[in-house]
């Protein structure tokens, strides 16, 4: 990757970036209390419980870093290089370097982390919103003396409350890096989900949350991917005889789904599953600048979509039209094909 | 519809029809019982039973008509205008016109109907192939007396079955109509039919069958439908504080989904299902003529599947695409959008 110059610099918070740029970088996180969090939904979180973690060096612009709806605060770990949902993107040297950045990263509320989400059982933890996410996000900024994020930089439902913050909060972010996310959901995605969440309930109520949970994280990968990988990964189908288990990508979808059941409670899937469904950010409120991506063949969060939201956001706008047959997953595996959109947000490019 | 012209007749079965048009339809079932049925898999099922109905005038040329794996054998009623799974097609003045042909339908081996089926419970019922369904319905054209088949018209599954029957016994059928299918299923389809089998069989083993047929049946309905429908149908999805049960289009799928389960067993829709993935034919075997519709929106059976079998068959082929938003699904929804490919298949063009 390039080195960044600081005749790019746009932002007097970068220069910080340059004149730390050769402090270690060190990881701290903590746990944040907050009495009191109105909810967009209309109800109130008391005594919430909001976990963080900072990795980067002191002093450091901070960019915080939002991935999807199984994400956490760990993006990168400097101890354990193989840990963190986003090490390919983000950590020494990575496309988001932490040699210059600080690197924030939360637990969802209503998540599977450490952050306020809903017991085994609990029916009544109430309506997430990203919206609320992005309250969460500052909250843990006030917290920490953050007044301005250099960038957030999200994907999937991360993109989304990047685009909530940049909406409340315009005051409080340099620029947006969304990624597979726009602002609202289609039809088809919500559908998709709605049968998830549903598969989800049936289990609960027969007593085997888990079971239901990797089924419906099967089908999601079907959603997450794309026909030609899954064409090219398991060309040969069925032959006479042959029964259900043994066609190859159903044996990987259910695998895959089991795996995610393990770490992840059914109550905390069905919180944030919803939170994305209810999601809708107004484009046109947006000023600050936004990068957007998308990848042409992703199935849950289309083209079009991301289109409609460059042409109406109410800021300066970049469009990465990206090719990816990962599909929604690419924010997750497509390191070189992501660094340059990373590396335009994060110098300010807006052009 | 325009009118069948004798000038443009050109095989002697045909000139039947004409010389029988004015003959009233009649409708005449029954079972057939068959000792021994070697399967395409290997196994052989034993006194087996094909539930079949013949619909029109004595003595036309047959057609036979198949649809999906919840298709049965009556496609039209003429007593009952308003039942039949394909009565905007089939029928008196219809594409497929009853006053002009016989109408043949059988009940799928494994399937819902009076055909031979796995019981409730039952985990022993053999694997059936498409191809065993084509053998099938020759041995109930054995049964009637029809040497030969004027066509078959066959949709999605009952495509399949039809391009088997060409494979296995051209001599027996004068041209194949396949709707929406193909030569072989794609990875992301037998993936979406994986993930929905095995929420059927966690609900079997849960002891709720129905239940998860119910949510395997909404997803199906996903792949069925079209992002472009679905849109228009369902434009709004959430807002602050909604809750699963809130989104329209999740209430639509899940609807759906409960009414195919209140006529459908689990077992039945398991055998069917997997006899989907299984399928696999060999194109340039097939050299009766065939007529291909693909509508270019599918996602179950795409329009590139569709092609390459076309370009692959051994004989004359006509790839009818067509444009349609409901996907999949076209070929119970568009009889104007069909009545083209049924009559051009019915009248034996072959260029």
């Amino acid at each position: 990757m390039p080195e960044l110059t600081i005749v790019q610099l746009r932002n007097p918070v970068r220069d910080t970036a340059a004149r730390t740029a050769s402090v270690r970088p060190s990881t701290s996180q903590g746990l944040l209390g907050v009495a009191r969090l109105p909810l967009h939904g209309g109800a109130v979180l008391e005594r919430g419980v909001i976990a963080w973690r900072l990795v980067g060096p002191a002093g450091a612009p901070v960019v915080a870093v939002l991935g999807g709806i199984s994400a956490h605060r760990v993006a990168c770990d400097l101890e354990n290089p193989g840990r963190g949902w986003w090490r390919e993107l983000v950590g020494p040297g990575r496309p988001l370097d932490t040699d210059r950045y600080a690197v924030l990263g939360i637990d969802w509320l209503g998540g599977a982390g450490a952050s306020s989400a809903p017991m085994p059982g609990q029916a009544d933890f109430p309506a997430v919103d990203a919206r609320d996410q992005a309250a969460a996000l500052l909250a843990v900024c006030d917290g920490l003396g953050i007044a301005r994020l250099h960038a957030v930089a999200g994907a999937s439902y991360g993109g989304m409350v990047g685009l909530s913050l940049a909406e409340i909060a315009p005051t409080r972010v340099g620029t947006v890096l969304a990624i597979s996310a726009a602002h609202r959901s289609h039809a088809l995605a919500t559908g998709w989900r709605s049968v998830q969440r549903a598969i989800v309930r049936h289990s609960l109520a027969l007593g085997d949350g888990p079971g239901g949970l990797a089924l419906a994280r099967a089908l999601a990968m079907t959603t997450y991917r794309t026909r030609a990988e899954l064409e090219r990964r398991f060309p040969v189908q069925g032959t006479p005889g042959s029964r259900s288990q043994d066609f190859a990508v159903g044996q990987y979808l259910l695998a895959r789904g089991a795996a995610y059941a393990e770490s992840t409670r059914p109550e905390c899937f069905l919180c944030l599953s919803e939170s994305i469904d209810r999601f809708h950010a107004d484009p046109a409120r947006i000023r600050v600048p936004v990068h957007l991506v998308a990848i042409a063949a992703d199935q849950l969060v289309t083209l079009a979509e991301i289109r409609e939201l460059a042409d109406a956001l109410g800021g300066p706008a970049v469009l990465h039209e990206l090719q990816s047959e990962y599909g929604h997953d690419a924010f997750l595996k497509e390191t070189e094909l992501l660094a340059p959109a990373f590396r335009a947000a994060l110098e300010g490019e807006t052009t």
